[in-house]
């Protein structure tokens, strides 16, 4: 057998157990009871540890490195796919696999603790496995023995190219040209009709007008589904299998609608991924930043523009004839782009958000500096709050407990969160000079982007890296200003 | 390392694989889009083979082998996963991988076909799904060269120790003792105030319900929970995590309340089985037709009594203040017990449930016996509804469809349904003498049950045969007298 056929073996089994973790994953995220999860992560470690087997054994180093070393026969797509597999294997490889193992059971009922950590308001029933997860994480990367600060290994495993230096200069710029708008929007002292936005919507209600959004995004029923869960968000196993959660807060329905809407951005990226990637690695979309370029364009550019209300928000009237009576689809309008300073992320407006993400990146940054320790974060977390919200949470839950990300060993996550949006500004100046995206929202007519974006974008799944995309889609590399520049026109027309 | 130990090891990673599997046929069956099946075959088809490696190893064969040489050094646990194991491989050594990996991804699409079939009553679309897993059965028993017939193999595999012999025995015994009487009820013209039945029941309203009486049988909401299934069903991956649906009807409330209670009855059992036959494959329940006897104890013995609706009728009259104006207690009991000619057995009355068990059981001898084909099962079906029922389906969905069964393999399995009842009758009498059960029912108390048939049942999951039970709890062997009894006991008094 040749090496490509063997590669090509060794990948579908490796697909089927990363495929059936997925689909327990899901499971542990939806529904699975309390009681599931001890004997969940002893089974859940075998099957990793297997995995793990596979992606590490000498019969695929051999193949890997075998098919590395005729890197200039191989066409460009396998010469794409050993690029990858050989950058993971030459990092997994380093890790024993009982660690492995050990690592993967610990992640498994750390996000069970997380959120009963969250929901008591108790950081120190979750710090214990916070520290161990780091160390693990801190241990594993001097393993890797790559020349590089630690924090740039983390950073580069979610977005390839990104390191310290590219945000540290997309932060600063952000710090400079952004931080002092902001400041000016929250001090303008104009007036809303807000009221409405507290009020109490019906979850049942509210379930109605996210199904309702399903199909104004024009996902596709037949290939995924929506459910609820604590932190929304989007699970795939394949581009026929994708699906997101959203969840129902009573007295704050914004959060269901651009949280359906967020994740629909997601979901829509994975099921145009083309199928002819299913059996390669280049499967799923390209990098986080990437995909949340797709989740901030639906939910920010498209899910909080003017011309989407004005043809969606009979569509919620109907719904909530009580609740919104007295509220104008301008008043509407402004609602959806009220901008404060507030706690929480995952509800935080457009404008303020990226501050969010700064001090979760300047956190990050010191605990894998050794600057500070997990003891610290919730005194680290309210500080820093302070410093660029100028607010300090009342208890952890709002403040340092309030993210699923660290509990399941994900660093160097947040900062792809700002990229994304600002990837998505980026994007959106392109877009625009091709289809009038304006009356396309306003004449309910999604597929039409969806369309683009899968053309420009989504088609390609894996197979190019965010710089490509950025360069091809855009005709530039990545340049932040025209995120600073949809920011400065939407907002400015809003509240100066 | 020693035999134990080894054997032990595998146990482990055999029982992960499972484990997967078990997650993946939950999703499968309760909420997968329709687009997920294709790539899931394939992927879940991996997961069987590496599985189905882990059973025929030759290093498992030499462990299995080697113990079972050693039969009477080993301890009486041992012994009896021994045995139970080397009974498992024996068969499973014979079935060539490619077939068997083949079987089990027919298997993962026959269900939806099934499904849509079903929907669309359809026999046609579905027929060339069945004919291809009866073959594989055929086949796979030819294979095992047992010396005995090839249904008695397949019988066996879901009551251990039954066989057509037995079987013929048992139902012989109902055709002689319970027909006459079944059909002398079905004559007697008892006019019931019976309209509520079919009345309009809101399906959140019914939800309500269900999750009332999941309280009622107390069972533990941390260690699983219920959601909604076509076809109702008990899916288990522990004694922790026990999970069951139900389904709603607008206009058959009995549905979801006698599948919620029936299901209650297989969770209940197999939340109480002792933890430590965990890591043994003497866990979970023991067969189907002691898992049946605890579903049918709940739902018939104790949910069709009068003392249980004594004390929940108020509750339901609470939830349906309308449809159920003008029904008194007895009227409501009545109508729960009320006995007819129906297509559905899920749906059959108490009485007449054993007669669509009969016809089942007929057929399923008869196509092993290749007395019948695939192709004949619409028009076998048919009149056999008519002989022992006098009715006859008005499409194949009410008929031969209506079961998930066959087109998941499961033949030989549908016996056990019947077998289930009886053996609850016959643990009925045995409970009596010890507990005043219904006054236990009557004033809610069914925890007292729940304990009882933990000590003498459930705690001992697989580690004791249905025959040990049987004799260990009632002090004699299978006896169809106490099912017979206790029908016409019940039925005498309210149609006679």
């Amino acid at each position: 057998m040749d090496l490509s056929t063997r590669y090509r073996e060794i990948l579908m089994k490796q697909k089927a157990y990363s495929y059936v973790l997925t689909i327990a994953g899901w499971d542990s995220n939806t529904e699975a009871p309390r009681g599931a999860f001890a004997r969940r992560a002893e089974m859940l470690g075998v099957i990793s540890g297997e995995l793990f087997q596979l992606q590490t054994s000498n019969e695929y180093q051999e193949v890997i490195n075998g098919l590395f070393e005729r890197y200039n026969e191989l066409d460009d797509i396998t010469q794409r796919e050993i690029k990858k597999a050989k950058k993971n294997l030459d990092k997994i490889i380093k890790i024993p696999k009982d660690e492995f193992i050990e690592y993967n059971k610990l992640i498994n009922l750390s996000q069970k603790v997380w959120e009963d950590a969250k929901q008591n308001n108790d950081f120190g029933s979750f710090k214990g496995n916070l520290d161990k997860i780091v160390a693990f994480n801190k241990k594993f990367i001097k393993y890797y023995k790559i020349d590089d600060q630690p924090y740039n290994v983390l950073l580069d495993e979610y977005e390839d190219g990104m390191s310290m230096k590219e945000y540290d200069n997309f932060f600063d710029t952000l710090k400079r040209d952004l931080v002092p708008f902001v400041k000016e929007v929250l001090n303008s002292g104009k007036v809303l009709n807000d009221a409405f936005i507290t009020d109490i919507y019906p979850k049942e209600k509210q379930k109605e007008f996210a199904n309702y959004l399903i199909d104004v995004v024009a996902f596709n029923r037949d290939n995924g589904l929506m459910k609820e869960s604590v932190h929304p968000f989007t699970w795939n196993t394949h581009s026929s299998d994708v699906r997101f959660t959203t969840r129902y807060l009573e007295d704050f329905m914004f959060s269901s609608i651009f949280a359906a809407i967020h994740e629909l951005g997601h979901a829509t990226y994975e099921q145009q991924i083309d199928s002819k990637w299913d059996n390669t690695i280049l499967n799923g979309g390209t990098s986080m930043g990437i995909h949340e370029s797709q989740s901030r364009f639906y939910e920010n550019i498209v899910g909080r523009s003017f011309e989407f209300w004005e043809v969606h928000y009979p569509k919620l009237l109907e719904i909530f004839p009580k609740q919104l009576k007295n509220i104008s689809l301008d008043d509407f309008y402004r609602g959806v782009n009220k901008v404060e300073a507030s706690f929480i992320r995952v509800e935080a407006d457009e404008l303020t958000y990226s501050m969010h993400i700064m001090i979760r990146y300047e956190i990050e940054r010191m605990l894998f500096s050794d600057e500070i320790k997990v003891d610290d974060l919730p005194k680290v977390w309210n500080e820093k709050m302070m410093e660029y919200l100028g607010i300090e949470p009342k208890n952890d839950s709002e403040g340092v407990l309030q993210d699923v990300h660290w509990s399941v060993g994900m660093f160097g996550y947040f900062p792809t969160y700002a990229l994304g949006s600002a990837y998505a500004a980026q994007f959106y100046y392109a877009m625009k000079k091709e289809i009038d995206i304006e009356n396309i929202v306003k004449s309910n007519n999604i597929k039409t982007i969806n369309k683009w974006l899968k053309e420009k974008i989504h088609q390609f799944g894996g197979s190019k890296t965010p710089k490509e995309l950025l360069l091809e889609v855009t005709g530039e590399e990545f340049n932040p200003k025209y995120y600073i520049t949809f920011l400065k026109e939407k907002y400015s027309k809003l509240y100066l």
